[in-house]
């Protein structure tokens, strides 16, 4: 899978993509990423990527231009057939597991996606340009650069050969519709707070029982707080 | 407003907090910020923060120890009183405007944040460290990294001085249970994709119902994607 992202502050990237598991994802091959200096493909001598918002207000607005040449020239330069294009940005569909699972499913295929800043992003992005428009949740951030790392980081993990065992990824949290159970590690006793005898039992069928009985009371307590 | 960063990969951090409006808040003072290497808190020479799952099953979990001695360590050394002592997890409450705004209200609150990491983290500091626990969003991630700067951008970006007016973080999507309105900036015609007249005309009564509409009619297309 090939990811290219498209920002205002592509220094944001280098530190994640060089860490822990996304960075071995890109040794073993999982995935390759690159990143586009959105500065790059403005076309005046300042590298202006934002201007004034037509009918006034306060706030910047990424211009329509370098973001158009921006992924017109990946899609030729890396000869790109099918890619999707994601706008990261608060109007978009609320990124779930469910979507993350259906990208991840296709290890073949190529995003390009396009980072928010400021205050928002021309419209004639969102309509004419991009195939998808995604939001990682209702609040707001100064920019698409966390939303953009939080898509690789979601689909990468899912991606063959990346985790260590396949079952560590399909017994997660949302994978069937509950949250995870309660994990305790060594030591058994902490501070006399002590590790469930089941668990340290060997019964691996109540265990099992147990574990589904504490992911349905966490997913229970998730809803009691929204 | 401070915050202490808990992680096992401090690395992560950096060049996001140096970069954009975030350095900008960091530099005129509106925040500090502190990363803390949980290996430093190891109690082994190998410095390991994580260990198997009691019970069985794959997947790593972060022990407690040094999660406590990170915690009590940053409270005794840097004396802080009442601090909010925050794990990133899934099983946490979901992110919305409302949290932000109230963290951010409090603009001389300490705030620890410790990110998960791996399978999972110990039980016991869900229940007996941690004073709340927050989720992003309902999809699974290699760690709580993104999320602890998830919840560091959208404070901070609140704060007052940070955003250089302050009509334009009022104005945003969610502040008033709306999402934001469409905007246009230059060129106006951008092969023949053309920015709507009424935002070209000056009537500002006229503009603010346009965006009124384009407010409601963006929050309505999300609902749509759900």
């Amino acid at each position: 899978m090939n990811f290219h992202i498209i920002s205002a502050f592509p220094g944001v990237f280098e530190n994640f993509l060089n860490e822990s598991i996304i960075k071995r994802a890109s040794q073993i091959g999982a995935f390759r990423y690159y990143l586009h200096d959105l500065r790059d493909y403005s076309t005046d001598k300042h590298k202006t990527v934002d201007d004034y918002a037509f009918g006034g207000g306060p706030g910047m607005i990424l211009k329509p231009e370098p973001i158009f040449y921006a992924v017109e020239d990946i899609i030729s330069r890396f000869e790109i057939d099918d890619p999707r294009i994601i706008l990261t940005s608060a109007m978009g569909r609320i990124l779930d597991q469910t979507y993350v699972n259906e990208v991840a499913s296709n290890v073949s295929c190529t995003l390009i996606i396009i980072c928010g800043h400021y205050k928002g992003i021309d419209e004639r992005v969102r309509q004419y340009l991009a195939t998808e428009e995604i939001s990682i949740g209702n609040y707001i951030l100064t920019g698409g650069e966390l939303p953009a790392l939080i898509l690789v980081d979601s689909i990468v993990r899912l991606l063959p050969g990346v985790l260590g065992d396949f079952d560590s990824a399909t017994s997660d949290s949302f994978q069937s519709d509950l949250l995870d159970c309660a994990y305790y590690t060594r030591p058994q006793n902490f501070r006399d707070l002590t590790v469930p005898d089941i668990l340290l039992s060997g019964h691996h069928e109540k265990i099992k029982k147990w574990r589904h009985k504490s992911s349905i009371e966490n997913t229970g307590r998730q809803n009691l707080k929204k």
